[in-house]
């Protein structure tokens, strides 16, 4: 690709940004919280607030289930983030991060039909994190956990969960986790590969890529054939059963130690050689051209970091790889977590789950890559896009389903229909209310120009 | 009154609780969080999302004031609350007090345009209650703290008043004291009595006697003329000078010893010979007819506990009462929260106020008490009734230019009329995507009968 083109994909790149500088101060915020409930005069106050609201309030008390029917808090899900770890920007702080929570409660409802708040906390102290989180569970039927830095994320996921009534998952993780996987599987189908047996390289081995592995190795990767690189003293290198990995990488040694059964040594080239795929959430441009032209045939590149990948689709076509994904929408196959969140949840809450397994991941992700594949895949089509938006409703019955097949539903007497209409007549009504807000001027007309 | 009447009037008071556990299990819920921005396609989201949000996370990580120019921090208030005073209902517990909480929501948007969100906690505990608040501040642009029992409400407030950088107020202080004062005030010009040398009789001096008499002290009443009862060692009693009176009523010890000047001393019967007014937030049935019928000439009667107030309107009326105020919709003269808090909350929120002084809480009263007194006081009008929205904007442009008077605005360049005419606006939106809402079918038509 000349000069010339990547200049213009650059600046197709940048036009986001200069479009969200004028947008959101337009706008002042991306969520308001409004009325759920039919205010058919001001006398209807008398049944919603005091008097009336008491017998609601004392039936709960008695019966502290009845919440889930007099209260919204069966589908509302708290997003919650210290922003030290706010996209690729790293740490800027929690009001800096509040922009990106408010932008998930958008697509949670735009999605998903799910009612999500950002809360965004002014500590970085892990144990804060999880005691704050825990105090606020009485408002909340599900918690989000994201943009926090690790190691302490896993921690703080690993604590929530044990000690939580309610669903918590780090979208960092988990819901990264199942769209890639849902993206590496359609890609090995398409060139002809088993999954399980994939000889997959990772570079990196943060939130989203230990995660990733831990789901994929779950749902039957072998992880004897795969070989992870991170850095040790700054250096680049292959994790190998000689080092002290849960030192080196806390929360995730005894997984890593299974990886790399033949022992490999080195760096990225000997990371790459003869390998069939490789998923990088690692950091821009660290995979070279040569990287790939060392893999084995019909190379399957997942170059994610953020905003800028580790290698430029163009280059890894131009080295040979077969199929090409990025984090990106400007690019073909984007590896997007919007296709998991809020169907997830969607389903998670529908059958009042009180845990997100990873088995629910995994049937969310294989439910995404069956509606591609129903499609037909090819190079550019691994995964369904945002746009084709019956797959939200089908994975949330997929996940609703395992989540009474993993006996951790508190709903169990519904079924795979009956969740899948209920959450297309939700994400329905949730788009056409933005739509019809937009028409008659409540939210008002976008700048000229943007 | 016969007993037909008292019966009628009986079941016509428990009809708001039938009809609420019919709609609220209906609807689920009270309030939804739904988009503040236009979403023109899903192209949109790289604009609201990542790439683009990158671009205003920057922007407010090197200007922290931009959160209040790239989100709704400014328009979002959360309200707080433990769940241990729930209306009259007492210690409920977090769970039970949502249906309030997430009413007090709606109110909060369809009367004042203020987005607000319920936050239940799960402790009881005072200093986790004020961590966990000062935690949230970042995603918040004022905290309205709610149903929080006493004394420590106080030892909240103050604390969270210290230590927050944005505006905390508990309603059931600051907002009672300015609508009961806005009433009261109403009721004495009525009566053509001088307010600032009212004798006044309290009965109780829980978090929201002790508020009133706070707020209207700092207006010009005079302590001196002022006599308050409450519980000593289980007995109904005076409070006089001699009394350890700290330690008997934390945080308001110092101001109880400034009234009762003449030092009488006694019970019920005692309180209320030659006083012009009574408030009550005590008890049902407190106050006898004997008790109004040994006041001063035309004897006005608050008799404000909820539901069921310290004597009945008729009953007071009967004794020779001339103005009697309840905090019931179905009696005249409610002395009613929601006339203040939303408004309140609108002008502090709308001139970035750091704190609510009682300064603005009393020019809101004075509005209040303005707006009734423009359209002719009468006995059974001496404040407005929430459908006389116009209310709304002018008490918040009160609120926000008493602000900037008292130094506490961050936002100083604005006049009342801009600040009327921007608090109308949101109002009338609020008010309208509501009914558009319902219109459309995206909130469901109540059911049948109710």
């Amino acid at each position: 690709m000349d000069q010339k083109n990547v200049d213009e994909l650059l600046a197709k790149a940048n036009k986001p940004g200069k479009d969200a500088m004028i947008m959101h101060p337009h706008y002042k915020g991306k969520i308001q919280v409004t009325s759920k409930c039919a205010v058919r005069s001001l006398d209807d106050f008398a049944i919603w607030y005091t008097p009336g609201v008491a017998k609601p309030c004392l039936d709960i008390r008695d019966n502290p289930e009845k919440v889930y029917e007099h209260t919204n808090k069966g589908n509302m899900v708290a997003v919650v983030s210290d922003g030290t770890r706010v996209l690729g920007l790293g740490d800027i702080g929690p009001e800096a991060g509040l922009p990106v929570m408010e932008g998930k409660g958008l697509l949670f409802k735009y999605l998903g039909g799910v009612d999500a708040f950002p809360i965004c906390l002014d500590t970085k102290d892990p144990d804060k994190i999880i005691e704050t989180v825990l105090l606020m569970q009485p408002s909340f039927g599900g918690i989000n956990l994201e943009d926090i830095s690790q190691p302490k994320c896993f921690y703080v996921l690993d604590e929530l969960r044990k000690r939580a009534r309610i669903p918590v998952w780090h979208d960092d993780q988990q819901g990264t986790a199942a769209v890639t996987f849902a993206g590496l599987m359609n890609a090995a189908k398409f060139v002809g590969k088993d999954f399980n047996n994939l000889k997959l390289a990772m570079v990196g081995t943060g939130a989203a890529g230990a995660s990733c592995l831990r789901v994929m190795i779950a749902a039957g990767l072998n992880p004897a054939n795969v070989r992870v690189l991170d850095l040790i003293e700054g250096k680049p290198t292959i994790l190998t059963s000689g080092m002290d990995m849960e030192k080196l990488f806390p929360h995730r040694g005894e997984m890593l130690l299974k990886t790399n059964a033949d022992g490999v040594k080195g760096g990225m080239d000997e990371l790459f050689r003869g390998m069939d795929a490789v998923i990088g959430y690692a950091g821009p441009g660290l995979i070279k051209p040569e990287h790939i032209k060392s893999m084995a045939e019909k190379p399957i590149v997942f170059a994610c970091a953020n905003p800028v990948p580790e290698i430029w689709p163009w280059e890894a076509k131009e080295a040979g790889a077969v199929v090409v994904a990025t984090g990106r929408s400007d690019f073909p196959n984007q590896v997007n977590n919007s296709l998991g969140f809020p169907a997830i949840f969607r389903g998670t809450l529908d059958v009042r789950a009180t845990t997100i397994t990873d088995g629910m991941c995994i049937a969310a992700a294989k439910e995404l890559a069956k509606v591609a594949e129903e499609k037909g895949l090819h190079e550019d089509y691994i995964t369904p896009s945002m746009d084709e938006w019956e797959v939200f409703p089908r994975e949330a019955a997929a996940v609703g389903m395992k989540a009474i097949e993993d006996g951790v539903a508190g709903i169990t007497d519904v079924t795979y229909d009956d969740i899948m209409k209920n959450a297309e007549k939700i994400i329905k009504s949730s788009r056409e209310s933005v739509q019809l807000l937009m028409k008659e001027g409540h939210i008002p007309p976008a700048p000229d120009g943007v």
